[in-house]
């Protein structure tokens, strides 16, 4: 039995993850491999009420530690009840955030310290790791414009731009730390360059996978 | 500025911790002491969303990491908003169960270890411990009667009987390994004869804080 390929993407909303992610699961299962993607927090019922209390902005007396908290508890449930059953089955799992978003923003712009963050979550993904980690590297004043053309935001959109501008720096600083598994791909051009640089990776790691 | 008295009471559902509360919340505020009471899971709106999740018994497929989580994920909330605020305004505050619940139901019974349930709690509570503990020791076949008389069980309460002794045990050492703070209150007597047992330690406490 092969073991699935677990791939991540991260970068601050409105840098293009979901288009990408789209693209990589049409991708991938066109090469003939099962595919599924998973949104974070989220991607099954328990997840989804949690996220329902993360994310609603009435909620504004929420701690920063309550927060942490519950995002590694959806995130908890999503990895025991999805995404270790489909790598186990061999799998192709493509995760809209993981365990770098909670990183970068409860840990870092959030200030509560990616080592506290990393014990706990150590905990909640049962130290599942992600085969590969794309980083969309794009300006944060330029991910919000695209962004606000867009909807309506969420309370954790509503954060001003110093906040995103810290996110950013979070993200730069895990890369940093993670150099062989986060790969940083520029997003500033087409969906296509972007798509280009993702798939360079891709091929190389289906490849491996395949010997 | 006095710091207040942090008092948690744990035990087996259908011990008779509530009614051990109120009497101790009425014999401190007898006493000119302000004091307030809370319970866990719950206690403040965000911890209360956080509770439905977990009492739910439609959520069946919850991970025992996740509801782990979850119960620190309330807590910290409970912590952060309602009793550290107290406590430094010098009141009483009583707690319906705290840490030591997580280290008994998710750490001992459900078998996740007792060292990452402190784990994950000790970043959860800030490293608030409660200044005594009671556990309201009464046997869980007892209880069991006690309760059903009472109310429709929620999911927690459905597990069978082989759980509650599990419970039981799990109290036992939990009480053994911190002979200090619990203290061990014989609840098989009369509500009288148990409170008897609680105001005793309670008046030392109290006289030990007025000087």
């Amino acid at each position: 039995m092969q073991k699935g390929l677990f791939i991540t993407f991260e970068g601050g909303d409105g840098s293009g993850k979901t288009t990408q992610i789209n693209l990589l699961r049409d991708y991938i299962a066109g090469k003939g491999r099962e595919v599924i993607t998973v949104r974070e927090p989220g991607g099954v019922p328990v997840s989804e009420k949690i996220r329902e209390i993360i994310l609603d902005r009435n909620n504004t007396e929420i701690h920063n530690i309550t927060e942490m908290l519950l995002y590694a508890a959806s995130r908890a449930q999503l990895v025991s009840q999805v995404i270790l059953p489909a790598l186990n089955d061999g799998k192709c799992v493509i995760c809209d955030r993981f365990v770098d978003s909670s990183y970068v923003y409860q840990g870092f712009a959030r200030e509560l310290g990616i080592e506290v963050v990393k014990t706990v979550n150590d905990i909640a993904t049962q130290k599942l790791v992600p085969d590969i980690t794309f980083f969309i590297d794009l300006d944060p004043v330029i991910a919000l414009k695209r962004r606000l053309d867009l909807s309506k935001p969420d309370r954790l959109e509503m954060e001003d731009i110093a906040f995103h501008r810290k996110v950013y720096q979070g993200y730069m600083k895990i890369a940093g730390m993670y150099p062989g598994r986060i790969k940083r791909i520029n997003g500033s051009g087409s969906v296509e360059d972007t798509f280009s640089q993702v798939r360079k990776y891709i091929d190389e790691l289906l490849c491996r996978y395949k010997n």
